[in-house]
């Protein structure tokens, strides 16, 4: 049994953490709206009153918020992780962010004594709930060997692909794919329709050839139905494409149908759809082939 | 034991002949080029020496080749398949072409008592191969449950998804979708070498979470290690994103990525690597971000 | 005074016709719909019936039709222009089509001792009413200089371009030079009113410098005023788009950003405003961004 | 007569302050590179040692320096102007940079009561030569007009356009304009060339009628004839599309073309073209269509 604090109990975070629970662990959770924090009481965890009483007796801190931002100030604040966090500790970041910010967290923790892994996560919330994620983990191999009991309660695939900052990298290099099959399930589907093909002997086709996907397989019912409860949402997913193009761009990689994508998740967005699940990427298709009237 | 004429024994045309030969079936092909239809005799068949030869006799013609004008050629010409086959016969034509000559090829082919199902397939040489081809059928109800006997020899999908003509729509849509998830795999693969990540570790997990795709499956590899033996060819690819971009615009459909995917297969094809794997769009986004030098 | 057969009395043709009247020729018209050619007599033109009646005694025959099947119907079918011309005679074709098109029917022309050129225009409504038309001409050189004097009442720019066909391909790129040019200029309106910058005073300073383009001088300030009467329709800039497209994936050159706008410009007419002039694609940024709400 | 310091003589900043010194004033000169200060002090003006000696008695400061951190650090750090300004000093800042940092700037300026006033230009190195360049402020309008007598003297057209960091958003729609039209332009001549046409005519025509710009007048001979000394870089300009893109995505604007155009730039600097002039898209083009081998 170790002590983990949980630092962000939101849709992805409240199910790990229950998954933490349930595989014997003491979890202190704390979340900024509290109900979330009481849920967890309730599934058997701890209740922490702010940061620095989740994580000052914890032997590993698991944080899990929105953006580059929430992550600087959730431990990098005077109020942060790495101002409570115990000698020795080990971090684990599963939020989504900009490499450049996991790599500049990951030395301010290793100033502090603080072992710090990056560890974004694949799959959205139905990944989160049947612990079936995947997790791309970026740090030192053996801090990430450290976090890797705490990740197979969670993920399906846990994987090391490199230094700080790496699993972001492929977090991003993810999205980018993701968005992509998205859209270009979407634009078959309305071409399809147009032409008054049978979608659904179609997607079985297609599945079966060199066009499947998981997005094609998990993905693809819901939209004929025009389904978009999220899942994972566009106003989330058009920020790691932001992340994505920057990361790109600081590269000096041309990724143009990656911008491309990016460009119409910001039209989707702009449009009002950016609390629908990603795959409303439909919706923009259908709209700029005027098939929405 | 049916007597089937096969014409176009090329890359794909010659195992899938073979598969049926396997089956029981009397197979009598025909080719262009000699040597092809040399092999199929080895092979157990039988040789035609022309169109008119092998299909007088035939309950069942397969026609496998190129492009639009070869299906015209070959099937509607005054030595083609229509002028020889026998009232009732059945044309199964595995050609990837334009939808609307396969609605003429089977309005012709009504005329003339011939019952016609336009049944591209996907899969390419591996899954001609393995017979493990996804086959999109095109045709009226009972004319392609008529065809579906020696499609499932070749194929482990074979599925009706519209009238005449569908088939083909579908094949159309197929082809946008592969040549968009080669694209997105291949700017996730040069973003990743960019920055320095172990593209093996990275691949495992993007293929482990909704990034997952037949694509990365068969294709990452040969990527990543720059092999781009054919498979299915760039110039191929190119002339079936000519259909597919042609089809949208036709039905009004807007098709944002799948036309800009189409620029970029023009362009790796333009630069002269029309011969290789269409993977090879790796080439093209390695000289797009100047590390071909 | 020339003797000169006008076929094709729409929005561009009537003013046109209009001026070589005014310069002194017996212009004798013809249009599908009656009207059209009662104006041009009050103008102070003749009456056709018919093609073949327009035609038969003209030194000069000039057709102004929408699109490459009609041009093949006007001319080449048998009741055409060039069933009833007068060998000699001297065709100009103001019509936008398809190169392809323009050299078969200019080959049918020489084949009947018919002079034929190709001089698509560029200007719309406003150039043909001024006379201020910019003109490029294919054709033989003998064959295009006497086509000048009559080119030159209605045009201020007047070139050849090279052989057959020339004219129109010249136009294709004007055309997606154009659609090109009219989507920048949306994107940075649509961009500096986000910002809740001075449009017009942006405008003036953009002009001013290497921003600056005949499109910014003729049509910002209507974009501004959301004013999108034709002038120039999206339906046949939509069709132009197709014909420069279909025309670049012949010669193998890869266009990108041709191709992507003319996507933008399928979306515009599929969105339902294919009537509109072809400055409308700002309706289509601000619906991308969101600001149409 | 003004005391004006002038921080940053380089391609372009030289020219302008020489025209300063022409008008009468008195201009003391900064540079981080001796020689370019030399060359002023023969032009007439003042050579200062340092940012703080060149600013301690100056009524009007100009910097014209690459990038935003130049202007960070030339500005705000403790060696910088606003360290040692006169209080009521005038600060034009004529640099391209991000319209949040010229915010951040004016702000900081405010405080210690120096004006400011955001102006960046465009024209280039020709403009700045000919003092005809296009000049787009932002700031309060009485600032503004006291800076106008200055930009006067090296600008043909100067422009208010709105509040502090204006200036500069309105110079990023600029240069995706500049960006496009150029792009369009090389699209548009690798196509005429495919096809055989004559360009020299082609683009006279084009030039004449709505296709015309200001790129098209300036660039296409020099494009024509593969000279691409700069002018302008493509290393400069990719900067000034990141600015655009970013400035896009924080105002929650598509902008599809300009963000397209980013990548080809993007690309274009990956191949090692950065140091040659921004017209050099044609190369991009030429090589995407396999024409440069």
């Amino acid at each position: 049994m170790t002590t983990i604090a949980f630092i962000g109990l939101g849709i992805m975070g409240a199910p790990m953490a229950g998954h933490l629970i349930d595989a014997g662990h003491d979890v202190v959770g704390f979340n900024r709206s509290r109900p979330a924090v009481d849920a967890l009481v309730e599934r058997g965890g701890r209740a922490a009153s702010c940061v620095a009483d989740a994580v000052h007796e914890a032997e590993v801190v698991i944080t899990m918020v929105p953006d580059s931002p929430d992550v600087e100030e959730v431990v990098l604040s005077p109020e942060g992780v790495y101002a409570s966090a115990k000698p020795g500790a080990l971090h684990i970041d599963c939020s989504t962010i900009r490499p450049d910010v996991a790599r500049k967290v990951a030395a301010a923790g290793v100033k502090l004594g603080v072992r710090v892994v990056d560890a974004p996560v694949s799959g959205g919330e139905a990944g989160a709930k049947e612990a079936t994620l995947s997790i791309m983990v970026g740090g030192e191999a053996e801090d990430v060997e450290a976090a890797r009991p705490y990740l197979d309660v969670v993920g399906a695939t846990v994987v090391h692909v490199g230094p700080a900052g790496a699993g972001q990298t492929v977090k991003a290099a993810n999205q980018l794919v993701v968005a992509g099959n998205i859209q270009l399930l979407a634009e078959a589907l309305v071409f399809l329709e147009a032409h008054g093909v049978d979608t659904e002997a179609a997607l079985a086709v297609l599945g079966g050839g060199l066009a499947g996907s998981t997005v094609l397989n998990r993905k693809a019912a819901a939209m004929r139905a025009r389904e978009f409860t999220p899942g994972f949402r566009v106003d989330l997913h058009h920020k790691d494409l932001g992340i994505a193009t920057d990361a790109a761009r600081e590269a000096g990689v041309a990724i143009p149908i990656g911008a491309h994508v990016a460009q119409l998740m910001e039209a989707l967005r702009a449009t009002g759809h950016g609390e629908l699940d990603h795959s409303a990427l439909l919706l923009l298709v259908e709209q700029l082939s005027g098939r929405d009237l």
